[in-house]
């Protein structure tokens, strides 16, 4: 039975992701949304969520490769922005069209109509999610699948997509006050897990007293029923074990898993056997993991048809993986390379490396992420137009650190020192030059606890070359790269008290945001920008340029 | 014993209003606001508030007559805009700000300081308060007063003042989403009337089951602890009945009360001996009228020093009056009178009248509120923008009705066909003409039910000519109109199934707002927009235009 893991949320799990119709040319996509708030029960605890078009999570993209994606995006939140990433998608030659608030463009105010225009060039499984404040875990978030004009490196009868999202009953406005405040409310583990938009939360733990009549648990409601993934059985496909066959957009040399650990950001593809009993359904769960949460696990059902999708298994959901056993999550970031045949060689060496210490601070007594002892802060007017437009003064012109004291910095400990800065500042990086990043992760401002943190680069993808436990060793560690056929990505995880090294191309000219992908860590700092090439762009849209005052 | 009564919301009563520190000349009086959420227990409920300077109600603007006001705004809002109304202040020569989102600015947003200019060139008490989507009833209002340069006509020892506002446990948002959702959900009487930002729920009376931890209620809580307005017994001053002397920033012909009615967005000045048994506390109350409401009154302590201020009267708190008697309030409205020796008279005749019919209506099975069956929509682009810049296409070019089918229409009944339509058309006066408005109330879409709408007029005054009960006679009643010493105001009520008649000069170039100061009826529709002298006005400043896009 698949079991997927999910550690933290907005992952994407496809099964099977790429249809295989070939077509003539490349087409546009016109796509027009609504953005608003409405009352929903994704898990039957009715509240007050974003949709598009009347849905969380909002209408899935389907196109195909080097198709034109034209979205019309009308903001009705009332009094609020918005702004939308597109995860995955590199923005080649569209930087102002990534939907980073602060990064590359302003938000799109409410009753304001925005076009986003970008070309999906690759095929693959990706998402889009808000980019702004904490906004995605209102419930703006959908899939994006992209199929291959060319034929697969492997045969299946019919795809099916899940998107896994934890879900939090507080409203983004609660659980960012909370992290901002002095004393520190952290949002705690979500409430529920959802795989595309459904969950079930047990109603009888609704103890506190409210006068809020929204927050009604219905166990009835449809909304709320489990997701339904109806399979034929014995087709020659999906079979129990899951066989990982693509990750962020790149063919995986086909590795078997009983459970697949997925990190907030990432999406895959798997294959599966409908081989099983067919006179019953199965359960497909997905787990916390790397925190002992509270979370229960999130459910859907696997319908051998004809039996009725309603039916429950007759069997419990089976046990995920244990939350604190963290070799098996080594052992599956390790096993993923990338399929021969579809192997792009990295760049032997790099020209430069920046080492990112993750550590949890305080900054002016409230709790604060980290890298290098910096708590990234976005400026009010996005970078790509300051750096395009030579505003000096909207950012902090200081470089941030390339690394932090490797030699004295003890990683399994609480820093002698929690307290750390914020800046704006940015890394400029040469244009189309190679760069190694190190993640390196550490003890949070709590003894003998660290946390996984899956890191998200805009723009680009990277080489993945190797993970480890420990401190990276400068001198060692970087013999042990896989230059052969390492997978390419755009997330991936630090392990608790790990590190992680990719290399990239600062080949596309913008200015892109790196930081993790959990929404809450990024709020709180974790995160980083690059920029490179701002000189070869033409004009910005002045679309993208509402708050900019001059 | 002095009892207020609060109709509705956010009323300003203070008790004696102006200090009489003449000063030799104008002073600029610069404030520093942060606009931010935070959690807050004003009622003993744990909510997100909206809080300036980390207080709700914000700081008081204190000032003197001709004093020029400068408050440089930094939203803090992290995905939110904003926008800050100056109720009472009527911006000569400064229409860009008023701030009324859609109508004289573009919204403030997050990470942007904006700086509000003006002058108050009128002593008297005022408020302020957000004006964009229903933030005003997330927390965001406070209070300005105005101190004269002249004796004022009356002696007083010492004054205090007392905002008064309605206070709901649900967020803006959510009350926002149930008034735009089919079927219609209404936002229901507030939880608690909060006296200078505090009220006391019965924490028992939370039912419903909720996780949402910030629903704690805390009967502890010094934030919800009683207001006290500490006197000094015997003074030649306050005493409990209640003599009224002043209204909306102009003296009033004194009058002795029990009980004031206030109307959301009226201010009043009131003497009060404290001429009592010294010996103890007393409650001062507030109490909804006009709806049977279930909401508790709202409860203040008058501590005669030296009795402890938190010794609880011995009594209990005064009942306060039927809340369906309508006829004190005819009564109170038709005893305000301007004070002799104050009178500013008006135009004997008017250029133009202008009848406004107020009704509740459907628009597309969204329940909405009209006038002249036009259900009010505000555009993307304000208003003062596009007129002086010639942007025709940002509103309706065609003008709303002046009236509605007098003969037919029964204001007694349901009317036959509740379909309206929504337009962002607005009424261009001619500029320095004399207007009388008359607003003619009327059944809602509820047999036998009518409600009470305060209506303010942003940029001017104007003189209350009358009220009546039942259709306004367009021949008869205007030989009734007090053109002697009518009372000027911004804010006055039109009663249950009557009318209302004012007068005012369109000498104030700009684009002002006209509307039901109750926000969620405002949010339905309930407002016109007036121009006036446009073309007098020279360049806008820029900092109000930053979501105009070209």
């Amino acid at each position: 039975m698949a079991v997927a893991d999910n550690l933290f949320i907005l992952c994407f799990l496809i099964i099977i992701s790429c249809v295989n119709i070939p077509l003539a040319e490349a087409k546009i996509r016109r796509y027009k949304w609504e953005v608003k708030y409405e009352y929903k029960s994704p898990d039957c605890v009715k509240k007050l969520v974003i949709t598009i078009n009347g849905r969380t999570p909002g209408p899935t993209i389907v196109a195909e490769q080097n198709d034109t994606i034209i979205v019309e995006l009308k903001n009705r939140l009332l009094t609020e922005n918005v702004a939308i990433h597109w995860h995955g998608i590199r923005q080649i030659g569209t930087p102002w069209f990534d939907g980073t608030e602060g990064v590359t463009q302003c938000p799109i105010l409410p009753g304001e109509t925005f076009t986003y225009e970008f070309v999906v060039d690759r095929p693959g499984t990706y998402l889009y999610h808000a980019h702004y404040g904490m906004q995605r875990e209102a419930g703006l978030y959908g899939s994006i699948r992209v199929s291959s004009k060319e034929p697969e490196p492997f045969a299946y009868d019919y795809d099916k997509s899940i998107i896994l999202n934890d879900w939090y009953h507080k409203s983004t406005y609660e659980q960012a006050a909370g992290l901002s405040s002095v004393p520190f409310q952290w949002v705690g583990e979500p409430q529920s897990l959802l795989l595309n938009g459904k969950g079930r939360f047990n109603c009888s733990l609704l103890t506190t007293p409210s006068t809020n009549v929204a927050s009604v648990c219905n166990a009835t409601n449809p909304e709320c029923s489990p997701y339904t993934l109806i399979v034929i059985p014995w087709k020659n496909l999906p079979g129990h074990n899951m066989t990982v066959v693509e990750a962020d957009g790149h063919y995986v040399e086909p590795f078997v898993v009983q459970n697949l650990f997925i990190y907030s950001g990432e999406t895959y593809s798997v294959l599966i056997k409908t081989d099983q009993d067919p006179s019953r359904n199965y359960w497909a769960t997905t787990n916390v993991v790397s925190r002992n949460a509270t979370t229960p696990p999130g459910l859907a059902i696997i319908n051998y048809y004809p039996n009725h999708f309603r039916r429950s298994p007759p069997t419990n959901p089976p046990p995920g993986p244990l939350w604190n056993d963290i070799a098996p999550r080594y052992n599956q970031s390790q096993a993923i390379k990338a399929r021969k045949g579809f192997i792009v060689p990295p760049a032997p060496t790099a020209d430069r490396m920046i080492v990112f210490l993750n550590t949890q601070n305080t900054v002016n007594g409230q709790y604060r992420w980290s890298v290098n002892n910096v708590s990234f802060n976005l400026p009010h007017t996005p970078y790509l137009i300051a750096l395009k437009d030579n505003l000096l003064h909207a950012f902090d012109q200081t470089p941030p650190p390339n690394g932090y004291d490797f030699k004295n910095y003890n990683i399994y400990n609480v820093a002698t020192n929690t307290n750390a800065t914020t800046s704006s500042g940015i890394y400029r990086l040469q244009f189309n030059s190679t760069v190694d990043i190190i993640l390196q992760n550490a003890n949070t401002m709590t003894v003998n606890n660290t946390e996984t943190h899956p890191w998200h680069l805009h723009g680009h993808d990277f080489w993945v070359l190797g993970y480890g436990e420990g401190k990276f060793d400068m001198y060692n560690d970087p013999k042990k790269f896989n230059l052969i056929n390492p997978i390419m990505k755009n997330t991936v995880p630090v392990h608790q008290y790990g590190w992680t090294a990719f290399r990239f191309q600062a080949d596309n000219p913008g200015a892109w945001a790196f930081h993790c992908h959990i929404e809450s860590h990024f709020y709180m700092g974790m995160g980083v920008v690059f920029a490179e090439g701002i000189e070869r762009l033409g004009e910005l849209p002045s679309a993208i340029k509402g708050c900019v005052r001059r």
